[in-house]
């Protein structure tokens, strides 16, 4: 009986499991980033987080701030996007893909997500993100589009 | 040696795929239903976004509503309960359930989470929303369940 | 040819099966005690749920409350931690690691993510939280790390 780590060789899921690790990596990052502005700007939601940044704890320091939430929206957007991106893309690797479609399929969301993180995070005007949202979101629905026609059950 | 595409052809996999992208398309269409809110009662999260409903950025368009944060609350308890599903049904399909538990387990959780879209963006009266959020849990439960007598070990 | 179910019975993928279930039934467990909260402090995010916890619906009862937001925020950090470990575990699975230092890591995730919730909830001073936080991440990269070793195709 072969293991299952044997029969996982092809190109696709290769190239799926590199660009969903990297998807998720970027999308980890925002939680450094959110701490970076918490620690530069003395922004903190809880009043014990405040003695990371302030010899005594400091009320005054659990505020909210425009940046730091800025951040979090990114983080939040790619939650809602990246996750499914990455589910659905497993199914999809599975479904036995063309190998060229599939890298398109990945390379574009992979980028389309870099793009809206620095249009979200700098930012830039709009519809720059909007654009960069949309791209994923269709990509993601292109590779759902082939699961469901290819494991149709209900 | 066979590919992982080839041996990827039980009943219960080719459902769960299935039943796996419909709640995860459900997930991601509370993305655009926000935007479709954000839109028509212009209600902004970003300044730069204001320009996508007004001919230049409006300050007084960032601000918080009522029925925006209503869409957001539903997207978030999808992220909070149809991501486990996936995740944990995944791990249940391949435990080689009975093909009748597992499609029964995939539609009471598709029609949970659709009762409980509508039940919290119409609003219905409670407990119809807690109940379909309850249903789909409980679903959850049961097939993590099983993974765990299954693969038990720490 | 053989079913996949028959393929996965690897010591990791057993493992890795059980960890999963573990942190993600841990996550889903911060939405009862949320629940929990806003009942016992009738603290509620939408007017027609405060019919659950009093003879009609009361407005007053909308409102946002400390130790509510509290566990929110436990929850939403471990939707940005245990999801990306569900994810690029199951890929690292694959990649065929050595099953003491898979365990290890599995096990050290899991501890982390009970210290980062009892840390977060209680809440006991910091850097606890942020430690078992970083913890988490660290656990998370390095095993993003061999899969992109394994798997990198670009």
């Amino acid at each position: 009986m072969p293991e299952l780590t044997q029969v996982v060789d092809s190109e696709v899921i290769t190239a799926y499991a590199t660009y969903a690790v990297i998807v998720v990596l970027k999308m980890m990052l925002m939680a450094p980033l959110t701490s970076y502005y918490r620690m530069k700007k003395k922004v903190f939601a809880n009043l014990e987080d405040t003695k990371l940044a302030h010899p005594v704890e400091e009320p005054k320091f659990v505020r909210v701030d425009p940046d730091v939430e800025r951040v979090r929206r990114c983080h939040q957007n790619d939650l809602e996007n990246v996750v499914p991106f990455v589910l659905v893309g497993l199914l999809y690797s599975l479904t036995g893909p063309d190998a060229a479609t599939a890298l398109a399929y990945f390379r574009v969301f992979a980028a389309s997500r870099l793009c809206h993180t620095v249009a979200y995070v700098l930012p830039l005007p709009q519809p720059s993100r909007a654009l960069s949202w949309l791209t994923g979101l269709v990509v993601t629905c292109c590779m759902a589009y082939r699961v469901l026609l290819h494991n149709f059950r209900l």
